[in-house]
């Protein structure tokens, strides 16, 4: 499931040309025919799916007894990613992932895609295609079907909509509300390395870092906890969200959601120890970015403590831990510091047109 | 179902305005607050929401034994609308309106949407609020619960991206392919109107014309056919398609996926008297509008003869009208002039990136 290193760092270059480096363009091949292009190997799971790409809508077939799934994430050039620091596979691979994510936060199992995609006229069509690539890599890895999709142009930088339907067993379905006083705050791994990747992207000429590839890699192809998730969800998990605005910023959300209050031990969050390495040398704390950086696409949980020791006695449990613990709502959304100083955790994290 | 011409008509004045106007930009709301304006009577069908917005993903229950249908489509300033011509309503209007008439086309029922904005910092909140009453008001028409969505931020322009789930009886579901030799093509409504309004907007100065009015409305609120989709699929229909390309496109789309001719009677495709007064004034003929004009939003569909009697003799068929009828593959799909003559008809509409 998780692909090797080395190939993702292959991917790490920046690959927009200008047209003059391609036989073909967009505008010889047109809307129609690189849908054409677009729509091998969309479909990983055919039982499921009636109709694919290439009618006015997908018709897809529910799995009884289940609910149903909706999600949708925009990413647009310039806000949420720069062609010089991504390459058009890594971002295909991360528009979906995003959206798996916040499936997996639900307990759920994505079953299919529809991408909508505004390209500038000038855009190389390999570009595009390996855009596309990044993307069917990601949904072969978790069985989704891209089922449809919406090619446009756009007159300034590139936008890409990804909208996924998922299905979950109703007992089986997570939300932020349900956490209860007592229950563990855990986390499905390690935070951080995402913002501190992009810090480093943004900064340039990190190639020679050793601790900047896993950070960067975090950031570029973020894995979201699809099995982990579902796991979680049969095993009686309280409350759970997705990271993917920061550590504080998400357990204010569960803590609103579930009227609880949160303290969480900041020695106990995990951070890679190429996390540690990077934010001595750019000056900041590990801490900063675990809390405040977002984009992690860890799962943020909770659970009753003695069911968190069975979660810790199977081999899937391995990457768990204990960040805190549910406190009564009075007590608040807190950080307790090494020294046992507790302190109020606000939900800064990344926000829209601030 | 259908709203009055007047009100309408009032809201064509442009109300893009400078963040000066206005006492709270989005900058000083952020993004969290523009949610909690948005998420007022999002939900029109509570029975079927299970978590609508506020969570990782919507959760909703599907009806049993029905497929689900799942559509998308983006729309991108200065490619798709202009906010010059279009207020903020209208535009919100029409970007649901085009994704239900591709639930439309399935014979299907709308149930739930999705919603992502990329929104230039500058604009005002009451654009946007404005935008979201659009949306709200045709999701109420047609019962369709906004379940979600996103909301970022944009360098360059307004982009809105729907995703809509919708539902369908296997026996309703209506596709592209199905035309039978010796069918009957027909259409829901007149055609061309939209293209032509969209011109008479481009040119401006348009208010003092009496004919200009149901054209520029039908380009900037289209009414999707939601409810003669489904009645048709009921009916037994063989093909259906909604006319978002043009007529031209759309019987080439039937004929490609049903694998049949389809010969068009140019002087049966319905056309509003307003239109031929608008485009003989504009030195074009209206036919021209109606074949390649595209954003008519009514159905085409081909239903074996004996049957579409029974559709007329119905008063929900009032409006319906035969065109044409499907032929052998090997007659091709051709247009039949005045005079009897057949030409080619060939699949020109609109085409993104040409």
């Amino acid at each position: 499931m998780i692909r090797s290193c080395a190939h993702r760092q292959n991917e790490t270059v920046p690959v927009r040309k200008d047209g003059a480096d391609t036989i073909v363009d967009l505008k010889e091949l047109g809307e129609f025919g690189l849908i054409d292009v677009l729509k091998s190997d969309t479909i990983n799971n055919p039982a499921s799916v009636v109709v694919g790409i290439g009618d006015d809508a997908a018709v897809v077939l529910p799995t009884p007894r289940h609910l149903q799934l909706l999600t949708t994430d925009m990413m647009v050039e310039s806000v949420h990613f720069d062609l010089q620091t991504t390459s058009a596979w890594q971002l295909g691979y991360k528009a979906i992932a995003v959206n798996l994510s916040d499936i997996a936060a639900m307990g759920g199992m994505p079953r299919h895609a529809v991408i909508s995609i505004a390209l500038p006229a000038a855009l190389p069509v390999d570009f595009v295609v390996s855009l596309y690539q990044g993307m069917k890599e990601i949904c072969h890895e978790f069985g989704v079907n891209i089922v449809g999709g919406d090619t446009v142009s756009s007159p300034h930088g590139l936008v890409i909509n990804v909208a996924i339907l998922g299905e979950v067993e109703p007992s089986r379905l997570q939300r932020r509300a349900g956490a209860k006083v007592g229950d563990v705050v855990a986390v499905t791994g390690p935070l951080g390395a995402s913002a501190c990747g992009l810090e480093l992207l943004q900064r340039g000429e990190w190639e020679a870092l050793d601790f900047a590839w896993p950070l960067v890699t975090s950031h570029l192809t973020p894995q979201p906890q699809v099995q982990l998730g579902q796991w979680l969800a049969g095993m009686m998990a309280t409350s759970m969200d997705d990271i993917s605005d920061g550590l504080a910023s998400e357990v204010n959300e569960i803590a609103k959601a579930s009227e609880v209050g949160l303290h969480i031990n900041a020695e106990q969050i995990p951070l890679l120890p190429a996390l540690k390495e990077a934010s001595g040398w750019l000056g900041k704390t590990a801490l900063e970015y675990a809390l405040y950086g977002g984009e992690d696409y860890q799962l943020l949980f909770t659970i009753p403590r003695e069911q968190f020791g069975l979660l810790k006695a199977d081999p899937r449990g391995s990457q768990l831990t204990v960040i805190g613990e549910v406190v009564h709502r009075s007590q608040g959304v807190k950080l307790r510091d090494a020294a046992g100083g507790l302190q109020p955790l606000a939900p800064q994290g990344y926000n829209h047109f601030r």
